[in-house]
């Protein structure tokens, strides 16, 4: 029965290293700096529960019953209106959906889009879960060579030219997971001039580019968008929080048509009494002010964690200091490997991220993620102080 | 670039008229037997106001967090034991993933077991929700004769027989949808046998179950199943309510790992904090004493309908008579297309769904869907006086 159970696109399924991370960072004691978890006491629990109890009470019969698959209208044109204020993005009802997270949306945009052997070219490094959710549907990735300002056209455009069928560019320009780079918006015009030259599509992940600790924002990439080739994903968990998972996918219609095909056919819709809670929460209270809030603590976790490294690790280990988001990213000495580190690292109750994950096709094992949002200062000071001593040995 | 803008894939991949229906049939001055939408007068939603209020103010932290992919572990724990109290069926924790309802669990199968060209062996009709998951993974469908005590076992076996690359075979054997019909113990023990002589999987799709009106309960295949070859699919979108999408998978465990990690790269995980609801719903409330109440409405609501279309229709109009579930399935006389009405019945304010799309392969136009557990029975009575009157034109 074994010859061939499963199909064939599991053999390319493979475990997230976060994920299985997240397990051994459940324990308390552990000072974690994997995962991407955001700050929890943040959450607006009580406000939440206020308004869901009003939610309950006055719509529970719509709130707990089926939906559509597009998703709660009225959150859907909040979503509109938000992106044309925060973004300067013009999107219409009918071409937003509702997505169980971004995550939900990777894996959608692989199953509309990619055969096997497609060509998908991603930052260098890259998101790890988008990797996964692409994975399955088993394209050939390219990574693109990627500097501090974003992916170089020229390395860009020689992809391009080299690709057989390449269906999208993949990017996080604001706060980079992993790295927490930002692109440039000279980079971000020559990543659209360069998809209408040759042809594909994008994917713009932006989940952290509300998070800004400071300077100027640069305009999204889909506000640069004048021949409908961006598929913008968003979502609500690091604004508002995570475990509900509710994102969004904001393209032309004629893209987000058989995306709402694919979400009847992987669960029909994304739970009503969520969608109707985030909606509820943004007319009753001040996104603004409530993300505001997010970036405070954020920022103050980030300088912590940059002081830190700069007064702790040798000139030899090099890291970026993100102007926005939630991670760092640490480049060691060639030679080193950091998947060795963690193994000390947990010895020693500390945890981070290995890097090699993050590279689709050469890994670079020197490397590794830090995540700034999920713990106190004191702690973050603390997790530095270890991971030196490790460094060290 | 339309030339291959889109994958394979969508080639195969139709919207499902049950959905697009329900748009129609939103107005609220349509009697619809359209759907599959439970009572939604029935959802504990004072309850479930007064558990949030709860769980968010004393775990809101944790609610609203991400949290592990497999599912939240005392929601688990009360699956494995209703699953051994109800179904006799003994599973471990390590053996159940959480999932967005049951729509979820059916595309996770797909692509877990199915290569283009595999056989998908299903009833004859079978679940349009179903069909449509699998679809995306581009398998053969085979319909296998069922008459009204479920797949008939020479059929079924000629059909293994048959099968190049058979992989497994989806069942509803309780309370089917679209038929209403209940598989003997005879049929599910010889098709547990026949799947362990071919060496083949059975999904076992179980939404209706627990809502039985009449009769004694007949085994579930999975509590029938000594070879770990049932993946067993269950939810609470009927016993408690849809719109928070919660389902779950119980299989072996070497058949739900795979299903985890794409459950990782699908979505990272369920909704926490629906999870919790749910869980805590369970430890509060009494959920048998609520299943009763529904059982109780939804069989004076079967009844309403079977004796007006008795007493209403011709005789040469079949219908089941279902012990249980949302569903009864009507066979029209050869050579009338339900479509037709169907176009005929919207203009009379009433809905159905049309039969031809729960046959995979060889569409039988003359059949349609009626359910019975959305509408009051004054309502049902009027629904089929004007269906008689549509039939009689």
């Amino acid at each position: 029965m074994q010859r061939s159970l499963f199909s064939q696109r599991m053999q390319n399924i493979r475990a997230s290293e976060i994920r299985e991370l997240l397990k051994v960072t459940e324990q308390p004691e552990i000072i974690s700096f994997a995962g991407g978890l955001p700050a929890p006491e943040l959450f607006p629990a009580r406000e939440l529960a206020a308004l869901t109890e009003e939610i309950l009470l006055k719509q529970g019969t719509r709130a707990l019953q089926y939906s559509t698959t597009e998703g709660y209208t009225p959150l859907r044109k909040k979503i509109c209106e938000r992106m044309q204020k925060v973004l300067n993005a013009t999107v219409n009802l009918e071409e937003t959906l509702i997505t169980c997270g971004s995550q939900q949306a990777l894996d959608f945009i692989g199953k509309a889009f990619l055969d096997k052997g497609d060509e998908v070219l991603m930052e260098s490094p890259s998101y790890l879960g988008a990797i996964n959710a692409f994975r399955a549907y088993e394209p050939k990735f390219v990574e693109v060579a990627t500097d501090h300002e974003g992916m170089i056209p020229e390395a860009l455009e020689e992809a391009l030219k080299n690709a057989r069928r390449p269906k999208f560019i993949y990017v996080v320009p604001d706060f980079q997971n992993p790295t927490g780079r930002t692109w440039s918006l000279a980079r971000r015009e020559a990543l659209v001039r360069l998809t209408e030259k040759y042809e594909v599509l994008i994917v713009e992940d932006n989940p952290y580019g509300e998070l800004r600790f400071e300077g100027e924002q640069i305009p999204a990439v889909k506000s640069l968008d004048t021949h409908g080739r961006v598929l913008y994903l968003g979502t609500f968990s690091k604004t508002l929080c995570p475990g509900m998972r509710i994102g969004w996918i904001a393209a032309a219609h004629h893209l987000i048509e058989p995306l709402v095909l694919i979400k009847q056919g992987a669960d029909l819709h994304s739970s009503t009494l969520s969608q109707m809670q985030i909606n509820l929460f943004m007319e009753r209270y001040n996104l603004d002010d409530h993300i505001q809030s997010i970036r405070e603590v954020y920022r103050r976790r980030r300088d912590t964690l940059i002081d830190a490294m700069e007064q702790r690790f040798d000139d030899n280990i090099r890291f970026t200091r993100p102007s926005g988001g939630l991670f760092s990213w640490i480049e060691l000495p060639e030679g080193r490997d950091s998947r060795v580190l963690l193994e000390k690292a947990i010895g020693q109750k500390v945890a981070f991220v290995p890097g090699g994950s993050f590279y689709p096709c050469a890994p670079k094992h020197n490397t590794l993620r830090l995540n700034f949002s999920n713990m106190p200062e004191h702690r973050i000071v603390e997790g530095v102080e270890r991971l030196e001593m490790l460094l060290n040995t």
